[in-house]
């Protein structure tokens, strides 16, 4: 009798080229919604009230970008990275669609690089995953490269292929909603900064901090339908590398997007991601604290409603952000920094 | 490059007559009523089942009266209480229309009373707040009173300004929903007790008891957006004057009216908050009982098919409701008790 | 003034024939399963996305059966087995019809069967449970039986009633959806295995296990509106038998059930429940973990694209189920052994 226990790839599973439909397409409701909200407590006002929406020509509220990303992410999960030692990074990222409640979304992958360390244990899958809605329109496409175990030590090295990924994504190619920014009532927003406000080189202390319990992680991960091992079983990561839980680091991306309210009120829209990194472990206990810098800021072809701002978006653990701990002279990442996220978020212009 | 960050008013920004319109309106659903649920197990049928409600001459359930009040109250907080040092009472508090899954919900305040403390250090606020629904009626209107630090303890003190609030909503002026009651059926909520059954000055010892947990106080008050510091960061609260973080106290409020529904299980609608004080904090691990005492009872003009109850709903911590504890001879309340609440409700008569 | 407490049924409260109508029907939304997914991370296909249910000929994703059953389950505690000392078992369980989001359940009881223990103290409750939609369809039908203290251990004991209960569902009653698995694609159920690859005998390990946390299973608990005591008063529990909430034993069986998916994801339905036991108490900290043996295949009649899998699942807590923990020589169960459950699943047939 065969097994039919999914035990997931391993390094020498992945061909370049490799097409990995994922499984359990997944419908997006209002009680996603509600639950995003209690575990993070967003106020972006699109995303909050559909009046809001509406005045602005769309349907309804869309649904947060980054429950989108976790989602699709989720549905990878199983195929690619369930024998994941590190999960590297990000490129390429753009959300192209507005998702709304109803949706169904599901998501397939495209293997496009390996390549093996050097100690024959283990190796670098990149690939390129997409979200799509059930029309078939793709609402989500990034590419993300992650450590992978050998099944085999001795299974034979691939020819390394290392994907050439921008370091940043090209404004140009933002894609806005569909939407008129005429009527944005600044008091709705909670936020009487736009576009013209924000400089380059500068920096804003999100201020606040919010302790993660085991539950809310955990439950956020489920709702993700996200697998991941190393967040759900104590008994197991007891006896592991860290004796506990490891929080997803999707967790961290929400709840520095949700402190970034605070000073970024009217960035109402996720674009892209340029790159981002899970710099340390988090644990249930930790209080998380975020800042922010602008890198760049951009018009955006054709609308003179919208501009986008680059972020970096710091997050610390137990630390608070008013120092904007970061990496040191000697080129070091702060022990303290356990996110480094480059995002391009779109901002109302003052018109 | 000016601060984007929002520190909250102190008590030297307010004017009596300030007019306070507060971001992020708030669409409503089912996922909301979900979450709610499960933090606080409601049973009363008519905010449980469609089809009670629809029984009853409405479109559906409504959204349980607490949870309107919650929202409500979280969008007051950036504006008139993030820089509070306690919340001290409401009064003339009235619901006065249904909300429903898909209304959207705004809030706004007014200045209505200003007096600085004689320690020149903080200052009472009084402001009356008002929620409404998508469709510009008022769908909850109340009083409430706030302790608010100055920023500067040099600032001039403001000519003292008390309204003169009502120690009862008249009854007369509660709003029954335009529902029939003919058809109740006592099975369904799970009470034959009715307006006749209740006497003045009988006390209900709602007799269960509730444990809190972090993770679940923390995702209610995130569900009502409410941004308030001491609720979410152990990090910072840890150093504080309790060393924990703070319940949110409309957390208790909402478990009481779960405990109430043993005994109280008929009195499908709170029409009106007479009055309310948090008179003790909680914190996760807390046990909550509950006991009520009618104060009053009133007909309602036009209505013989519904009456009202005004309740003296008394919450204890770690401390079974059997005994009623209560204020002593010397008129200091019991330290167990953590919430001294005056409502009115409304319960079917007999008909 | 008569007390208004329900304090539930006592041994000598209930006569065989007896019905009991519950309280408190209850619409079930999106938002219950939204959290739902989020305590218990399902990845059955059916029941996430409307798009599978639709491809089946289903007007969209029907409720997970046994959210369907803890509602019901939930209605029945107020009437049955608010004095439980113990859940005893289950049998003739049978889901009858599927249950879709703005569906409203209600329950009702009969009892069956009656038998005093000879302590005199307590006796066993037997009942016939039932719940329906809105339309009156039973959704799900099964007897439970449990053991109920005495108000007074001098009532005197009534005739032993102990009806004939069958070991398992007869597969020729079990109900299947009217359904075209014509259609169905390996790729989202993400599993390749069907019904003729299952075999008598064989066991699977499910692998995985999931920590519980205090949070979690009390806001499942609450969400089915089940009120029994023990789950949720720490103050009480903490002197009490174990020092500890109890948790509801459903919760244990969602959690084996999405464990399960693990080697069965494309059984999407829960078709019987033939028996079960809940065989050891379970606490928060505790990690579960599942294994399931194919008791039965049976062909269904007329179905040539479904059959059903006679699956015992046993539960474990903080040890895997790679050992097949079970009953050792001695007949004796290992004590890790925390649920013990026969159900009818239904699978897709090769075609």
């Amino acid at each position: 009798m065969a097994t039919k226990i999914n035990a997931g790839n391993f390094f020498e599973d992945f061909r370049v080229g490799q097409d990995l439909p994922h499984a359990t397409p997944r419908t997006v409701t209002t009680g996603d919604v509600a639950l995003y909200t209690a575990l993070f407590g967003g106020r972006y006002a699109l995303q909050s009230a559909d009046t809001v929406a509406q005045a602005l020509g769309l349907p309804r509220s869309p649904v947060d970008d980054w429950l989108v990303f976790h989602i699709v992410f989720g549905k990878t999960v199983p195929d690619v990275s369930l024998n994941a030692v590190a999960n590297l990074g990000y490129a390429q990222g753009r959300f192209l669609k507005p998702v709304y409640p109803g949706d169904t979304l599901s998501a397939r992958s495209t293997v496009i690089g390996l390549k093996e360390n050097s100690n024959g244990k283990t190796g670098t899958v990149y690939v390129n995953s997409v979200g799509m809605n059930q029309h078939g329109e793709t609402v989500l496409d990034y590419c993300r490269w992650v450590m992978i175990r050998k099944r085999d030590e001795n299974a034979p090295a691939p020819e390394p292929v290392v994907p050439d990924l921008a370091n940043r994504v090209d404004p140009a190619s933002l894609q806005a909603p569909a939407i008129s920014l005429a009527g944005l009532d600044d008091t709705l927003t909670g936020s009487r900064w736009r576009f013209e406000d924000y400089a380059v080189g500068e920096r804003i202390d999100h201020v606040d901090g919010v302790t993660i319990e085991e539950a809310e992680h955990m439950m956020a991960t489920r709702l993700y339908q996200n697998t991941a091992k190393v967040h759900f079983n104590q008994h197991t990561e007891g006896q592991g590398r860290f004796g506990r839980r490891l929080i997803y680091g999707g967790h961290i991306i929400s709840l520095s997007r949700s402190l970034g309210f605070n000073g970024l009120g009217s960035a109402m829209w996720v674009a892209a991601i340029n790159g981002g990194a899970h710099t340390a472990p988090t644990f249930a206990g930790d209080t998380i604290y975020a800042w922010s810098e602008v890198l760049e800021t951009a018009e955006l072809p054709g609308r003179a409603d919208l501009g986008a701002l680059r972020l970096r978006t710091v997050a610390t653990k137990n630390r608070p952000s008013g120092d904007f701990a970061d990496k040191g002279a000697d080129g070091k990442r702060d022990p303290d920094v356990v996110l480094d996220l480059d995002t391009w978020v779109l901002v109302p212009r003052r018109g």
